[in-house]
């Protein structure tokens, strides 16, 4: 891990609070309360020398990339845009905004998949054309469900399907994706699966296996779900290798849209080894009404709905890094710059 | 209880079997697997008189209809055409078949619970335009759920529901529809309503109240779902009362369809106090193409598809049912032909 020194006390109490001109008012009061100083509008003015700057926001300004910047809270879970936009000034802090999006995702997740096992979308064209007709719906319960990044939505995701009867495969990329600290074992990438035994498994998942071993679990899988955040060593990941070891999955994206190959994808869509696909998240976003990727077969695009942060997410976030940031503990929602997440 | 006798052992072994003629080939092998000897099928035609009938299927023929009927084992969970056809031959016992009904119908509900929080058919219409648009979604934890119904598939969808963090409220008419013997404490109609303690709770609920006093819990549900059979007591059971108490609620039919009054119904969705109508159920099934029900407003019709029964699990309940009476137990898919369930 990328270890930065938490801000000084003595630098944060002298720091300029600026937010981004696109928060909410109410939000804005509220982080003013929590930081205990007014705030100013985050732009791409060079601020005065010598004066340490904390943030919140979803972009920083190229002028802010600077040894002043002491803490940036991102109002997002996703930081790729933040980290790709240019080189990170090495010591300053950077934590984000999760709130309950592990939660809404795992219903996003739940609510796609059984709509597909109880044919909502189905019913709901029978209905328009006024028809009564019985149709086959299926279980969810008893079937894999492969969730790749074993992380704080990862879990949820694994949790709520788990109690659902569903058999949860997680896939880690690394140690660092695995369970919390004392909570159980990680996965090395060539290591054997790892079968949890009584009281150190991975919290949400049946079984933990590492990305390179999951060709077997991906035959086996009913959905294969992807909450893998965008790094240098995600891009592209979902590929014609990954896709070809495929039987008959549902495809769920919830991650980011460029950890997967689309071409591959449409591939896999074509000759059937992908079920169907649920995308909330596109290499490119918002996709235009021409994109070709509204044609894709038994394909339904979310339009990036799936996590959205509310501005309460954001406070609760940003007031539990505060808390830990001035009582000197490192804040759990820390991002490390150099891993990406 | 209305007890009826057991199939005296000498009667139940020279007893003829008698299957409907509908029943798929596998299933009826199966049975006279179980039962030890040959089918013959259900039809009208009255049998010689003075052998005993054992008979599977949907429907009982008048012809039928005498005392020499030893034992009917339904197909279906829902006795009530049986019942309401003719007078019970009163000896006959009547046993069902309910398999993994609780399971499928309370997938059925999570699935069209979870289908309007995530916009399913929103997003699905928007797709269809190559419109990306995020939409409002809604999370189902911690909402309240007020569960009609407390016997084996009213739990199974109290604790689906449950694992999914929702707030469950169970609502019994009886003791009777109460907890398993052991299991908990049932209600009696017009006491106050039962907190479980430790221990003693209804399965599958975080709490149970008697029919009458629903009215509270009927405006603060999010969801008022009903699992009710059809008997005397259950017909038009939501009508204009009940559905006045409702504040923005979704109402879930799986139980059956004559249980509501569908102008108050239609009254409740036009002036909102229902949100939207899921109804698996209807009085009169098929709805034919012209029927109003089509054009309720904010309605799924969904064709009685919730709660198939498998030819596995009618020889698997139906197996479970011989092996009590074989064995001298009353069948724990006894339908108390007095009560209707």
């Amino acid at each position: 891990m990328t270890t930065t020194p938490l801000p000084a006390p003595d630098e944060l109490a002298r720091a300029r609070l600026l937010v981004a001109p696109s928060l909410d008012g109410g939000l804005v009061r509220e982080l003013e309360r929590i930081a205990g100083r007014t705030a100013e509008p985050l732009t791409d003015v060079p601020p005065p020398s010598g004066v340490p700057l904390l943030c919140v926001g979803e972009t920083l300004p190229e002028a802010l990339r600077t040894d002043r910047l002491l803490w940036f809270h991102s109002v997002n879970a996703g930081t790729d845009p933040l980290l790709s936009a240019g080189p990170w000034p090495a010591p300053a802090l950077l934590t984000r905004t999760v709130g309950r999006m592990g939660e809404r995702m795992a219903q996003y997740v739940l609510g796609w998949i059984l709509a597909e096992c109880q044919a909502v979308p189905e019913f709901t064209a029978q209905h328009a054309r006024a028809h009564w007709e019985r149709l086959p719906t299926e279980l969810i319960a008893g079937q894999t469900a492969l969730i790749y990044g074993t992380g704080r939505i990862g879990a949820a995701v694994g949790r709520l399907l788990g109690a659902c009867g569903v058999r949860t495969v997680g896939v880690a990329r690394t140690t660092r994706s695995g369970p919390p600290p004392g909570a159980g074992r990680g996965v090395v990438p060539g290591a054997a699966p790892v079968v949890p035994g009584p009281g150190r498994g991975v919290p949400g998942f049946d079984l933990v296996v590492g990305a390179g071993e999951d060709g077997g679990a991906l035959a086996e899988a009913r959905w294969v779900i992807s909450t893998l955040p965008l790094t240098p060593a995600t891009e592209g990941f979902f590929g014609a290798a990954r896709f070809a070891a495929v039987r008959g999955a549902t495809f769920v994206n919830v991650g980011r849209g460029a950890t997967v190959d689309m071409g591959a994808l449409e591939d896999a869509l074509r000759d059937g080894r992908v079920r169907r696909a649920v995308l909330d998240v596109l290499p490119t976003e918002p996709a235009a009404p021409d994109d070709p990727v509204w044609r894709l077969p038994r394909t339904v695009i979310t339009s990036h709905s799936s996590g959205i942060t509310a501005d309460e997410d954001v406070a609760v976030d940003f007031a539990a890094c505060w808390e830990a940031v001035t009582a000197g503990r490192r804040p759990g929602l820390t991002v490390d710059v150099g891993r990406g997440y």
